[in-house]
């Protein structure tokens, strides 16, 4: 009877432990990555991480004032838990801040990095380190990155909206924003490609004027910078919390380009499987993937002789079709069913906050 | 210490209770219902039934010998637990047969029903009910029906393939193949319309010479069959099997006829809820909502002045793109993450196998 009480009390033990809140959360977001994406990917790349994921859940990516979002407003609502209207970045439709994720992990003692494949003061960045009305003032986001953000590790592009004109950025103000980070106490790495880092302090790293070249002429991927900065991130004893962006499926997506999709969806797959190889072995982190809308609502129809499958577009824009939301780790029960954009935000934010 | 021991108990007991095989299984197919047409349904349908799911799965309808699946292939994977090729029924692609679910289930003297509203040897339905070469077979199907089944209740249209030409079908052979089910014992309604039955034995209804008029013409729904057959084949104490088709939304699409569609989806939706509302009682009943394959692939870009969604189309063709799992009730745990229709149809049949 001692036996099976100590079999029944560690089995409720594990349940209860299993339900517990994660230490880390890596956010994985494909930019314009809906079902169409993600069965292109199912059926073609190798190495396909999809499949690995055993929760699903699907979301609804409406934005305050449109049925069909832009990536501003979609990246809001996962980085603060609420809609708001097409092309503002982390305020609400009526201009009111709303504190993002990023800044509630900071305030926690916790590490926080955004890594993309875009310019960092592009919207689903920006989303997550600013509060704009308008996405289109991208020097001003820079600037917002110096102010009012503490973010641990920024990697991506844009040292066009960091750099004055006469050190070959666009900056009109004359402003250095990249050297004033210096000054806050980051290292800046200004570079033309990415190679990985043991980084051991604040850092941003910008490798490109502004968006990456296609990432098949890329001599790094998405999974390097993030390996590299779950490496760092993850030194922070409190946990911490990761924004990856795939940033140009959506683009490959938009010019109804099926090379470039591929080229960036490979990519963003990389990046995954860094993000559940840590999860695996850590065992308290929360993965999840997913999309701010969908893009093209391409039909698959055939196998090429590339043997990648091939399509025909519904469009070459955005589309309010529900995208796929995969969850792996302690809290995926979360995220199963349809729900919200900006549910998924308020989830992600409970679990930090409930935390503490 | 006592008291914890008892709750403890309880919680391993109920966990255990939680996880047991149910006892009946209904199935509900939405004919070309890709994830454009549950976003369709979750953006403007009074009643969309698919926000009620917790529990999400997507799926590769690839049949054997094509990326893009037809509907008798598509079926026979969760008919069969086997994929076929395009156009096969019930069989594998070498020709050999394959037992079905339907089969099984009544070798374990539970029962089993199949309701649609197209012919019902049409091809989903035909999967269910006959092995065929070639799905055009229609009065072979209709010959099969009767000689090989003991399904308890088939309720859709068909008398084209069930009644010689004399008596107003289309049987070229002479044959009345109404009467012969008559013969074995089984009540056959043939009728210009459905009402709500409470069936005491054995039923073939037939309510159209082939497939039913739009959904919007007709004076009684999807849900009443379905209500109707649940009320009849619940009555076994060993259980039951039921499969359910939205057989027309597929033809709204290939027509790309928006209106024609939304007919059929809202009355799909009518089948969902009366097989949840008797899952939700019943606590032992396993509900699955899925597609055979999309078709159309449409991305949605707009709301109309009727205050439905609007979109583009991809095509006006079946595609390869994963689509939507939606479960309910004991079992659903397992058709969760990215799955192959022919492990959808290999878990059911398990499900019941286990099961004796």
């Amino acid at each position: 009877m001692k036996k099976l009480n100590l079999f029944l009390f560690l089995f409720f033990v594990s349940t209860l432990v299993a339900k517990q809140n994660p230490k880390n959360i890596i956010l994985l977001i494909g930019d314009g990555m809906g079902i169409s994406a993600v069965s292109a990917s199912v059926h073609s790349i190798q190495n396909d991480q999809f499949k690995k994921f055993k929760s699903i859940g699907l979301v609804n990516t409406c934005s305050a004032d449109k049925l069909v979002t832009d990536s501003a407003a979609g990246a809001t609502a996962y980085a603060t838990g609420f809609r708001t209207n097409n092309g503002k970045l982390g305020i609400d439709p009526s201009g009111k801040k709303l504190e993002n994720i990023v800044e509630i992990v900071k305030r926690k003692n916790m590490s926080a990095g955004v890594v993309v494949t875009c310019s960092v003061t592009n919207a689903t960045p920006a989303a997550f380190l600013s509060h704009v009305e308008s996405r289109k003032s991208e020097f001003e986001i820079a600037e917002q990155i110096y102010k009012n953000n503490n973010v641990d590790l920024i990697l991506g592009a844009g040292t066009d909206f960091f750099l004055p004109k006469n050190l070959g950025g666009k900056r009109k103000d004359g402003k250095n924003i990249a050297d004033s980070m210096k000054q806050k106490g980051y290292q800046v790495i200004i570079d033309t490609t990415f190679s990985i880092k043991n980084f051991t302090k604040k850092t941003l790293g910008l490798f490109s004027p502004n968006a990456f070249v296609y990432a098949d002429k890329r001599n790094f991927t998405l999974g390097d910078m993030t390996k590299s900065a779950i490496d760092y991130l993850s030194k922070n004893k409190n946990g911490f919390f990761l924004m990856v962006e795939g940033s140009q499926i959506d683009w490959g997506e938009e010019h109804n380009d099926r090379n470039y999709f591929y080229s960036e969806m490979k990519d963003f797959n990389s990046a995954i499987k860094e993000a559940l190889d840590f999860a695996e072995k850590d065992k308290n982190t929360l993965v999840i993937v997913l999309a701010d809308h969908d893009t093209g609502s391409f039909g698959i129809n055939s196998k090429n002789d590339d043997g990648l499958v091939d399509w025909t577009w519904a469009s070459n824009k955005h589309t309010a079709n529900l995208i796929g939301l995969f969850s792996f780790g302690p809290g995926a029960e979360l995220f199963t069913g349809i729900q919200n954009n900006f549910e998924v935000g308020r989830k992600l934010i409970n679990l930090f906050q409930k935390k503490f």
